[in-house]
């Protein structure tokens, strides 16, 4: 059984300048990966409809999943809504269930429902509502794209309510030692020892720590077996006392 | 005057599985938009060759800088040398600057110079050398492609040899007014604002502390009198006691 793709995309002038850090892809990263989908491509574009639309575009033909996040707010430059109805060629516009949560949010909280909240509300043709269980102003998925706030806590809440309803695969593991050599003195058998394994994927990360070179031998795959019997290869190539 | 463009592209299967969290992009971005230097695009790519190629060339051709971040150490997941050469079509094999500053840097340590840090001087052919002042493995610039480490303080050193070589543009400023209320509170005069003054980018960006929603008001642009002629605006709009 193969397991199903994914790309990530970060929508934001803020991310491009460096003001914001993007830590959305990071956090999806680790829930697709605990369930067993692959996520093979990131990208961040700014608030501009027509990159949008060409990266929706490029990402959606190719991956199962696309995740986006940024761009669903009350502002004008808040304009994702519409660059995925214009990648999909569908209308968009206010919806009467995503006009009623939001109409009962701010009569609970005593505010305004004013033109720039109701915008919250347009929602693409055909999508389906994302919930937001946060601050109310909901996410959608259209065909093979989710559509989710930026607010780390309001897109982590969504990234939930969608992975609760779409298909893993086999829960993609992984096994690291610690290993108190540089990269260059294990490289060698490090590589004969992923070619011996071609099922598994093997990396390798650097570290420095009070100016010693160390390293992060990190064996990832689906077969607990193999990952075991890789481990066991590579501890006694490059364990404790070796 | 234009802005020269760039691109981030970070090379590496342990940011798509949520191993490592990339802060290279957030870190290049500051450097850029200091430089008056406008990121464009930031894609993440796994260690694949076919991935790196069509990712390298889809932006190479775009934008007028490619950065790129990973994928350059002596193990055999480092593949972002000889992807480059591929991707550019010209030949690469060890080069003998490259290989005497590695020599007498691992004579200097008294460590072995096996054929796995041997692979760190394989460069494209018509590459100039970035310099690494931290652990001596050379980056390298081929055409508008800047090829860097992916440890982030050797990254960062090559960011500043690079970025000293190259043109800039007029600084890109940034003001930022914090507003303690919600985006849907003020999003109606502030895209007016922002129609006011289509030279300059306004974004909004949302925050909740305390239990109370707030939103930081960010205008960017090139020109610090119409950022400040804008800011003025703003405040009368929104500063305290409005």
């Amino acid at each position: 059984m193969t397991n199903p793709t994914a790309a990530m995309l970060v929508i934001g002038d803020e991310i491009l300048s460096g003001r914001t850090r993007d830590g959305n892809t990071h956090y999806l990263a680790g829930e697709l990966t605990a369930r067993g989908i692959r996520l093979m491509e990131a990208r961040v574009v700014p608030d501009d409809q027509a990159e949008i639309v060409a990266a929706l575009n490029a990402l959606r033909a190719r991956w199962d999943h696309v995740f986006t996040s940024g761009g669903i707010g009350p502002t004008h430059d808040d304009i994702t809504a519409d660059a995925v109805a214009a990648a999909f060629g569908v209308a968009i516009d206010h919806r009467a269930d995503a006009l009623a949560l939001l109409q009962a949010h701010y009569d609970r909280a005593g505010q305004e429902f004013n033109a720039a909240r109701r915008r919250m509300a347009r929602i693409p043709e055909g999508a389906r509502l994302i919930d937001n269980p946060i601050s109310t102003a909901p996410g959608f998925s259209l065909g093979n794209v989710h559509v989710m706030a930026g607010v780390p806590n309001i897109f982590q809440a969504m990234v939930a309510g969608v992975l609760a309803g779409i298909a893993g695969g086999a829960p993609l593991l992984s096994q690291s030692l610690r290993v108190d050599r540089g990269e260059g003195e294990i490289a060698g058998p490090f590589a004969d020892l992923a070619a011996a394994f071609p099922d598994l994927s093997m990396g390798s990360y650097p570290f420095v720590q009070n100016g010693a070179y160390g390293t992060n031998l990190v064996i990832r795959g689906t077969d607990p077996g193999r990952l075991d019997a890789a481990m066991l290869r590579l501890q006694a190539l490059f364990g404790a006392g070796q």
